[in-house]
């Protein structure tokens, strides 16, 4: 049979009590939807005995249900017993999932945790890496049809392991991808809809690929097709939108930066106008952040950039303060007073007011200053979606610049390839 | 008859493409929970005409539906022919709704959009003041039983506000609550499960609560009895957070602070350690912020707070950098170098390292100075969720703090009344 429509199935009193959102409705439907199903029903519902009536009511109108949550080990959470109710089987102990917890937590695996050792008979358990409850998938038989259905803890630092390393290939076998494979990139300041258009651009082969939006950066996974394959249309990719702006694997824009920084034992400071603080603050996301951040001015002031930086009244006067000529002082200043081996300045207009014919808003202006190097400046036109974006991206787009700068690229090549921001 | 159990029913295809996420779910769970409605399903659904099932088993097994989504003019947005349909009546012009939307569109109300000027017959059209597409809610016929139904437009921006004016005091009425009516809070740094705790604590007379966590603050909503009731219970409330950390109606936590320096005509600038430029970035979040702010320091490295802010290097080898000395000397050098009325300061303990027996994770000094005014410094111990969640509390708190210090209030009070942060 085919597999084409698809039922989510979140359990969670907490859901729809309204103490929390959910988080994997948009996770599983956009990477479903690109693996081709079609999702007709996404339901959230309280972990409670009503479930297993809305629950059938999914399979009997959809192909395949994936359900999360409910497997706890409290009396609760009955996801487990529902689903081997309606697929009519017992539950029974898995012998692995019962070693692989009792090597976790010993004799405490007796009582309600024992329960998180059983799944549905002829079901076939997903193991848990980050969590006590394992999964399940199997079929449920539905007259002459047989639904695929697949169950997956709600935490979600335990589900999205389990379904984008375990469970998104069984999805992609079932619906016809052969030899499921993927690979991962980053991709930076690129809108989801272009990322999408560009992705369709570039295809071939029967190559699949799904994005996951993620707080400043947008995950993208090629599906399908062979290691070169895939290699190739991301080199595709990576022209198009600028080589800077897609890196392999999971990376998060400032550990472009502080990688490169950890691996030449090297510090920055930073001079930020417009971002005010943003960099210097997605600077020290991570712990141990002295080891590069040295810290930083927020010159939102004219008056503050003479101060604490000594722009020149005349280039203020001369140029404004969102111009090449600012923002060079200020990277040059931040470099002299700091000590650290490397500089960077942000300057722009960050809206919604303040923007003319000649700057309009979303025009910045970066800086970059090194030891021993010879300073340069370039600007980039933000498009903007608002004053939040804007800071946002600039301060994303100094991070990039920066590390590429570091490693002696052209700033103004690079950002020429930038196209799509 | 008796409304208790409840189905939130949200339509778009972009929703169960994973395009975007639903934003709708948890404010309507929680505000249906806390009128007392047992939310039984959430269900999304894509905008086609596959609904009609979903819906009619929604209200063969609830109480009452609440809908958004579905209501544009262009030919996938059926909710309104679908009600309809499920109710057994045909659609109507609202003439109310045709005149209001023929007042702002005019001649261009013919055709896709004259649809949207429909509603089913004996249902009530509810105004849109911020979109094209109104509202409507009624009853629907299921044998014995009339299912109460409501139908917002999807965009959050168009919801939120129908939902929240117009549609809860339906919901109320329908559930019990007579004369409905209800006040507006803001509640800063207090985790909403402590908060629930505390209004279950406080409140009398069979007065109901809901809340909404936004970013950086949490809205709490007052429901029924008397103004001067819920008036009293806020101010009980209030005695118990600390009345700096809930205020009335709907304000932003850095609002308190540039408002009051808006009113005053005055400026300031912040030094930030563990912060490291996330005052700064809030301080500039609203358009216009040259007018109060000037800039700061993030001085990450002890050397940073020693080159820009003039911190002895004594103070640093004696007291450490989370110290009452270094964040008052912080902040009498911002002060000094920036020639602003007012200066904040911030060290402290962002974890997930560099915690110690005598200044744990969540220890943080804040310091602050103005002119003609004796410096002052205060330390807090936040209760850490990660490194994140430290750094975003403790720019709140500095927010709160120094208008606090502006004012003339007490800082040592003020946090003495914090037990719950």
């Amino acid at each position: 049979m085919t597999y084409t429509s698809a039922a989510l199935f979140i359990i969670g009193t907490e859901l729809t009590r309204g103490v929390i959102a959910d988080k994997h409705c948009q996770v599983l439907a956009s990477q479903l939807t690109q693996l081709g199903y079609r999702v007709d029903r996404m339901v959230q519902v309280p972990d409670d005995g009503t479930i297993a009536d809305v629950l059938k009511d999914c399979i009997d109108n959809c192909d395949l249900v994936v359900l999360t949550g409910g497997l706890g080990p409290t009396s609760d959470d009955m996801t487990r017993s529902i689903v081997a109710s309606l697929a009519g089987v017992p539950l029974v102990r898995d012998q692995h999932t019962f070693e692989a917890l009792y090597a976790r937590i010993g004799e405490r695996i007796w009582g309600a945790n024992e329960q998180q050792t059983m799944i549905p008979q002829g079901f076939e358990a997903i193991p848990n890496p980050n969590g006590t409850a394992a999964g399940f998938r199997g079929f449920i038989p539905d007259g002459q049809r047989q639904i695929a259905c697949v169950a997956m803890p709600g935490p979600p630092r335990e589900m999205d392991p389990m379904f984008f390393d375990q469970v998104l290939p069984w999805l992609a076998s079932l619906i016809g991808h052969d030899d499921f494979t993927r690979s991962e990139y980053s991709t930076f300041l690129i809108p989801e809809a272009k990322l999408e258009e560009l992705c369709k651009s570039v295809t071939f082969n029967g190559l699949q690929w799904g994005t996951r939006f993620q707080d400043l950066k947008i995950s993208l996974y090629l599906v399908g097709g062979t290691v070169d394959e895939r290699s190739r249309m991301a080199s595709d990719l990576s022209a198009l939108v600028g080589p800077s702006l897609l890196v392999e694997g999971d990376a998060m824009p400032v550990e472009l930066l502080t990688d490169l920084l950890i691996s030449r034992k090297e510090t920055i400071s930073c001079a930020e106008s417009c971002t005010s603080g943003y960099v210097a603050k997605l600077l020290t996301d991570q712990s141990g952040s002295s080891a590069w951040f040295w810290g930083g001015a927020v010159t939102y002031a004219n008056e503050a950039k003479q101060a604490m930086l000594g722009v020149q009244e005349a280039t203020l006067a001369m140029h404004g303060a969102v111009s090449e000529a600012c923002v060079l002082e200020m990277a040059e200043g931040m470099l002299l007073r700091s000590g650290t081996d490397w500089a960077v300045s942000v300057s722009g207009i960050a809206g919604p007011s303040g923007g003319t014919a000649e700057k309009p808003i979303g025009t910045v202006w970066f800086g970059f200053a090194g030891k021993g190097r010879k300073s340069e400046a370039v600007a980039v036109h933000l498009t903007s979606y608002g004053r939040e974006s804007v800071r946002r991206k600039a301060s994303v787009v100094a991070l990039i610049l920066a590390s590429q700068y570091i490693k002696g690229a052209s700033l103004l090549d690079t950002v020429h390839k930038w196209q799509y921001i």
